[in-house]
């Protein structure tokens, strides 16, 4: 890269934002962020970069902004509200926008953005907080030429592939909801399908094996089942994040008339999850409530010795 | 193999009977075998196998008999029925039993093979009528040791992974069941997620091409999405084998008081895209029934040109 490093300012340092500032500082960028969480900014500051207190702030004459917030509502405040990036950012900067939502909140934010003189990347991730961690998550974005010229030399830092999508913002959201559509229908499907083998007396970790080399396997099948072997209901993406995602594929399903039985019961199960005081949890968790509803006995987490 | 080669009985000679029909003769086996269809016995002759009118005549003291109908209903008839194949097997002889069915009807034929003095392997298996044709199945077995021992040499002729799963009659057709279950969900999961995408005006080819390379990938996204592309519901696997299996899997579920909420959603699609008269179409077809219902245009069979 012979170009001169961008600042970036980060907004939202949780497990991915933070993995991204340190992909980001680790290839040479000067990075300032923030998040309302007082650890999330030491942690930034232990990494090297600059914490701010308030979005604006981070901003201040930066070139660019990754928006790591969880939905729609946070991207729009840090954004546009009173202390948000729009309002600091230098002049035709690139706004990186990452939070899973609606196609239509995406293109509603490009246009404030252009209004506001600025380029807009619509770039949702995927990858979970490990590739955030090394630099190696898979980017959907879509955008003006511009606004992927702009920012190619922080997706380089961050991910492993980036789908040019297009250039209309909203194609890349489209397609991450389109992935956790299928994402969260196959970690509930998953859960049930390991609960109902328990139910049958079956050996759990022999259906792992065994499912894994079948036609019944998916990546989310392969990924999460572990957990539930394991017994480790640790969040690595916690149930939340699919009541979420999904409920954003049930509203669009409800604004186009264009009905999702199978996502819908998927939504539900996490939903039960949640209510069920799962919320934070790992999204395997979902097994938990089958098993409990049922009186089944998933394995316990093994005990480390002291 | 130093052991002389059994003879073996293959009855029901649909894509995967005269599969494993033609694997085990390549393999030096002499083969007889029955099915209700004229075209069907035909094909067996014409591989070089012996055809018979009823199970009966086909088993006539042969060494085993490898059973590949559709249900429990079809098993019990050929098996145990008055012109069945238990009332002609050689004495000791091994049921090989590979239809998808509730354990519960496992273990009951195995009982009445007990009584008859025949030995009885449950058997299901996976890989469709490619694999069948190939010899290249996987088989999801359970039965008694010498059960395994009698069909081990038939089982190295048409598979390519056999998992030896216990020695309880049920415990192969459990897991196949629960295979079935992720495998029905899946299918239906990605046509409800390739018709959304259809639905916001995705470029379907791109979907796949992404969706593939990203968390909400399963072996039957990659494997039935390609028809959709292409336009093609010729039926590779019906539809109708999904309303039965997940009809076996929603049986199951009621007998064990135990609730299947999102392979029940993925059951009434398979259920409305055969009464849209799908049935015998590609399972694929769910994508149709969603485009029928919400007016979309998905891919056209490529004309050939003459």
């Amino acid at each position: 890269m012979s170009e001169k490093p961008l600042n970036v300012a980060v907004v939202g340092l949780g497990s991915m934002g933070l993995g991204m500032a340190r992909s980001l500082l680790r290839a040479g960028f000067d990075v300032s962020g923030c998040d309302l969480s007082e650890s999330a900014r030491s942690a930034l500051a232990d990494a090297g970069g600059r914490p701010e207190a308030t979005p604006r702030l981070a901003a201040r004459g930066v070139a660019a902004a990754l928006i790591v917030v969880v939905n729609a509502a946070q991207t729009e405040a840090v954004l546009f509200g009173e202390d948000g990036v729009a309002a600091s950012l230098a002049p035709g900067a690139v706004i990186i926008s990452s939070a899973t939502m609606a196609p239509g909140e995406a293109k509603r934010f490009a246009a404030r953005a252009q209004a506001a003189g600025l380029l807009y990347l619509d770039a949702p991730i995927s990858g979970g907080s490990g590739k955030a961690a090394s630099g190696e998550l898979t980017v959907m974005a879509s955008g003006a030429p511009e606004a992927f010229s702009a920012a190619r030399p922080l997706l380089d830092a961050i991910a492993a592939r980036v789908h040019e999508l297009g250039p209309d913002v909203g194609i890349g959201s489209s397609f991450k909801i389109v992935n956790q559509l299928l994402a969260g229908v196959h970690i509930a499907a998953a859960c049930e399908a390991m609960t109902f083998a328990k139910s049958l007396d079956l050996d759990l970790a022999r259906v792992f094996e065994v499912i894994t080399q079948s036609a019944g396997t998916s990546w989310m099948f392969e990924n999460r089942v572990p957990h539930i072997l394991e017994g480790d209901y640790s969040p690595r993406s916690a149930v939340a994040i699919f009541t979420k995602d999904l409920g954003i594929v049930s509203d669009i399903g409800r604004g186009e008339n264009f009905p999702l039985p199978i996502a819908s019961a998927a939504l539900q199960i996490f939903l039960a999850t949640a209510a069920a005081g799962m919320a934070r949890d790992d999204d395997a968790s979902v097994a938990r409530l089958y098993a409990q509803i049922a009186g089944l006995e998933l394995p316990m987490p093994r005990k480390e010795t002291a």
